[in-house]
């Protein structure tokens, strides 16, 4: 599997849509916008620029995308003019993987910028917004030429499935079940796409730059700790029913794996360590419950069970990866049963994504 | 209208998209090349930098898409080469409006680039690619951002249908039989739109930074010119026999105008020098047929008759237009006629599409 080819959100504004299945990568984007405010209110007093170049990597497609970067903004433009400065120009990158839906995105534009400027109110500076596809395990903008970068829930994508998972059979992740030699090449592909990332943000990012990342990730040093691995385990035993019932082929089952690792705050940290290319202001765990989703935002799921607004999420999130491994005749039913698994799960268990979220500067002392 | 929302080629890969239906473009390209290539050429050796930011501006969606940029990379890399010179960042922008199919652009670019760096062989520098969307008749970059710009055939599309056009019954353009007042429109909109243009350009380019723009235009002095009209003449043809036969509404053709103004190299010139931010290296017109189609690029168009490959190249630039007015259930028919009206007439004439090509620096004068 090819997962810069493969790994996209659900695009479109449809039922099945990521635009219209992340709600709790919402409250995600919530929980953390102190600390995104606290960096971004740092990052202008200390340096007060003229221009100031922001990316979002990962944005994906939906009302996620273009909220950050619109908070950010106005921040900055509080500050701005409780200092009395000048008006700036903005300019945002949206990058994700080139099978993200940026057309919709851009369609979109147009009616944002002319909301964003009416409450910006006059003598604001542009906002000018740019789509830029491609990874971030690889460069994506010039050297020093940004000075904040944001991500959310996008970094616990890895680069590539890892190698050396042959004896992971029955599972599609880690799991309590996985040999060590599995949670190993996990781990370790991690460390290379995570090192990788800094390196790149590094020559990208001006000396003083910020950036505050948030990992889907856990609290536990186990990596097949339940709270990161539970979700995927669920939905192996969906899949694992329908090979029992010969609707998938076995060794179809056999070889997917999802490239996916939710690392620990003390993992985070010693690849930044490890890199110094940064130092850290803030590292912080926080949760947000797998249902988390306000009945008032999405009526659709008010009168639905709690399996319902999860699985759905999950399906914006894998269905490319599931429809590029299994074709897209058993999706409906892999998702069918996936929710009823899920519903049964929550109703007996405190069920909980953890977030990593760490803040950042570029240390002044790495200088390309 | 609103222009900004409604024009843009037809996207995605299939028969009527602009990818397969811009020859015509592609041709003009080839012919614009010397003058490009000395621009660019010009700018590395005047300027030396160590990054380039190149804007192509209407870039549509096709195998015309990347090509410009490409050969401009790859002219610079083979003069950096001959001169010892470092390896540079190659940064890319390609504008068009909000509705241009981005989408297909972005899933071409991981091989794209693969192949890019394959030719520039080891040692050559990053080249990151960027989508932006929105007008050029607005901001787009930041200030100083700049160190080139290329747009081909998109300046004649102008920002709006021109005000005052409610005496230009039974056309759909300027026409042999539009009064003075409908040919004043369209020019004191050109006007309008390209200083506006000029201006936001000035702005982004840096001082001294090369811009080469051709124009779809017209040799002569008169704006209702043959040269520049007949073709959308043609298209009135075909559109006012089907309100005779009760097909389209005639109150809907009454009110339908291309947003378009193809000017003469004189007026590109006055626009320029009225807004004295650059000074003019060349001012030059070429011309291309309107069947300049080689049969061994679309075995599609081989064994066609003259009609078909231009009025499919039409097709696939004013659909959108045409169904926002007419709703899409008469496109084919439409077109049918059209290509039929097309074949007769180049049967008879010598058809031809005029360029008009400009390539200028910002003044050293001109400073933000």
């Amino acid at each position: 599997m090819e997962v810069v080819q493969v790994l996209h959100m659900n695009g479109g504004m449809g039922e099945t849509s990521y635009a219209n299945n992340s709600l709790v990568q919402q409250k995600v984007i919530s929980l953390t916008r102190p600390i995104i405010e606290e960096a971004i209110t740092d990052l202008y007093c200390r340096t007060l620029p003229r221009s100031l170049a922001i990316a979002d990597l990962g944005c994906s497609s939906g009302p996620n995308t273009l909220f950050v970067v619109s908070e950010l903004i106005k921040v900055v433009e509080k500050l701005r003019k409780k200092l009395g400065h000048e008006s700036l120009e903005y300019q945002v990158f949206l990058n994700d993987l080139p099978g993200n839906d940026f057309n919709t995105i851009f369609k979109s534009l147009p009616s944002f910028q002319k909301q964003m400027s009416c409450q910006m109110g006059p003598g604001a500076g542009p906002c000018l917004f740019s789509g830029t596809p491609g990874s971030f395990y690889g460069r994506l903008f010039p050297s020093n030429s940004l000075h904040f970068v944001h991500s959310s829930y996008s970094l616990q994508w890895l680069s590539q499935v890892p190698e050396g998972l042959d004896n992971n059979k029955g599972n599609i992740y880690m799991a309590s079940t996985s040999s060590p030699s599995v949670l190993r090449a996990y781990y370790e592909q991690f460390q290379r796409d995570f090192s990788v990332f800094l390196k790149c943000r590094a020559e990208e990012l001006m000396v003083g730059g910020g950036m505050v990342l948030t990992f889907l990730g856990r609290r536990s040093e186990d990596p097949s700790s339940k709270e990161c691995c539970y979700i995927w385990e669920l939905l192996a035993m969906a899949l694992n029913d329908m090979v029992s019932e010969g609707l998938i082929e076995e060794d179809k089952m056999d070889s997917f794996n999802i490239p996916q690792y939710r690392p620990s705050p003390s993992e985070v940290k010693s690849e930044v360590l490890k890199g110094g290319y940064f130092s850290i202001d803030r590292l912080e765990v926080s949760a947000v419950k797998w249902n988390d989703y306000d009945s008032e935002f999405n009526p659709s799921v008010a009168f639905s069970d709690d399996g319902y607004s999860v699985a759905n999420c999950m399906r914006a999130v894998a269905e490319p990866l599931l429809v590029n491994q299994f074709g897209d005749k058993i999706i409906d039913e892999v998702f069918r049963r996936y929710r009823k698994i899920i519903a049964d799960h929550i109703s007996k268990e405190k069920t909980q994504f953890i977030n990593v979220t760490i803040s950042m500067k570029k240390s002044g002392h790495f200088i390309i």
